[in-house]
């Protein structure tokens, strides 16, 4: 039987860091790869030729849309399977309408911002970057005496966590092995859901009033714009801290950073709204904020994580098996 | 029956943070405490008479040496249960030699430390430390692109553990969940440990060489004294990191603050010798290092699990069952 024919499109800068050698390799077994080189644009007649000849688009960061036009020029094309988070901008209905099987690493993307999130809640409950802190400011440990006897630590506190998103569960999963009662709030979340084994379900308000630290894990969607607002961030126990991985979009910005400026909360702050702050931002230099620079998902090797899937759902594809992370077109309004 | 007679010996202004109302409540299900307030001598009158009356002696930090003529006045003691890391300072061998039982929480200690250095390993991979501070100086993102770029990152990476004591066992043990080589040094392990399930056991030099990070979890004992040196350091991959919270003297620091200053490496690090650097020490004020107060240990809440740990032993010393972490005199030269 012939191999299936396989094409990239996405920004070739970034394919190295996705597809290495060995992953190529792996995608060989079970595929012809018709041209490593992707493509950044699908209008040239180079583009159209491959196009015309693939069964199998492999898409990642800096695919072009794939638009109508672009599906009618591609008779063949039976699987879309995107190397990165989130298709929602870069497939046209078209695709879903010809019956293109679409496949996305978000799960792969989860994982990164998920081992962030757990790093980022046992490193802030020992409240860590403020002692160290505190310690290159004044050399010796007497600054930090006063802080270390506050009821600080990872031993019966309560992790808060907003939002049981693809994220969300993978940290709930991830806290099993500690001493936390972690709570969840989710208006999607039904009694009965695999993540209630992790989590305890109740209000938003009452993660933001009891939680020693708060964790979004919410999608950036019209209805959860700044969500999280003055009156949450009021609600947070003096000394908690607010961890941010999602979107900027989600947090009431300003008002977090009033309630920053107080001293009363901390922060761990990886996403922002616009994406990197203006440069007068008190964000980059309040002493109770960690701000990373969007970095929470996959970097550095952590981005062979999403071609891994990619290729595992590809050869699920070929071997006739059930996609293991298909999108379905009638939930994407609910995905970050 | 009556209950066993218990009476503390610790530092007064420790007590509560190790043993709350809570602890105390549960720790007279299954004893009568004849006096809540710790014994900070052994000599006064008052001392010696709580000493023939008690049947267990709860001993914590600051508790003062419990020597020959300590034993001799308490004839009644059946067990000492301390809740803290480490006897090896406090304990007599004439305890010992009285038929004494002695338990003691290292392994409460060693659960915060274990998480500590999870955080560390998941932060550090990543370079959340450097690219915080990279974003903190330059505003904008521009300053992290390379770095994002270069093999950071939690997948596919190697961890290197030196040292399968409580701690390093705990640590391998947490990395379970990650994509992760875990390699472990340690003499002592043979074939067949079960530690031997979660890292891959080699040499000393394989583990500096190999791994993306190294993790120090050796006891402080005269032979691993300075056991980390330039050599060592040498060996170690470009932008490795290199974490300890075990203690300053398993590391020759002036070879570790060598290599740190030529910039190769990275590190977190929680101890040093002597405990509180002097004032000029690099280890202040190098960009590639996160230094903390010898924290990693039971802060905060933390310190609670060390009481709880005691009092679950009482509750089985009591009962007649064995103890879970009885101190065997024999191997206390092996601890840390």
């Amino acid at each position: 039987m012939m191999k299936p024919k396989v094409g990239f499109a996405m920004a070739a800068d970034k394919t190295k860091y996705v597809f290495d050698a060995a992953a190529l390799e792996r995608l060989e077994q079970s595929c012809a790869i018709v041209r490593r080189e992707p493509l950044e644009e699908f209008d040239s007649p180079a583009a159209r030729a491959l196009l015309a000849e693939i069964d199998i688009l492999v898409t990642g960061w800096g695919c072009p849309m794939v638009t109508a036009p672009v599906v009618a020029s591609a008779p063949r094309l039976r699987l879309i399977a995107h190397a990165a988070g989130t298709v929602k901008y870069t497939l046209d209905p078209a695709v879903y309408a010809a019956g293109i099987a679409v496949t996305h690493a978000a799960d792969a993307n989860a994982v990164p911002v998920a081992e962030y999130t757990l790093a980022a809640i046992l490193f802030s409950n020992k409240r860590m970057f403020e002692l160290r802190d505190r310690y290159r400011a004044d050399p010796g440990r007497k600054s930090s005496y006063a802080l270390t006897n506050a009821p600080i630590g990872n031993y019966q506190r309560i992790v808060g966590l907003v939002g049981a998103s693809r994220i969300g569960r993978k940290v709930a999963r991830l806290l099993r092995p500690f001493d936390f009662t972690v709570l969840l709030s989710d208006p999607y979340v039904l009694p009965g859901d695999p993540v209630t084994e992790d989590a305890e379900l109740v209000s938003l308000d009452e993660v933001m009033t009891r939680a020693d630290v708060v964790s979004i894990h919410a999608p950036s969607l019209p209805s959860t714009r700044g969500m999280i607002g003055a009156r949450h961030f009021g609600l947070m126990q003096d000394g908690a801290c607010f961890i941010n991985t999602a979107r900027g979009a989600v947090v009431d910005e300003a008002a977090m950073i009033a309630e920053l400026q107080t001293g009363r909360i901390h922060a761990v702050i990886d996403v922002t709204e616009p994406e990197i702050p203006a440069p007068g931002s008190p964000l980059y230099t309040l002493p109770n904020v960690f701000l990373t620079p969007h970095v929470a998902g996959a970097v550095g090797t952590e981005r062979l994580r999403l071609g891994q899937l990619a290729i595992a759902e590809i050869e699920r594809f070929v071997a006739g098996r059930p996609l293991e992370f298909a999108v379905e077109p009638e939930l994407l309004e609910r995905l970050a």
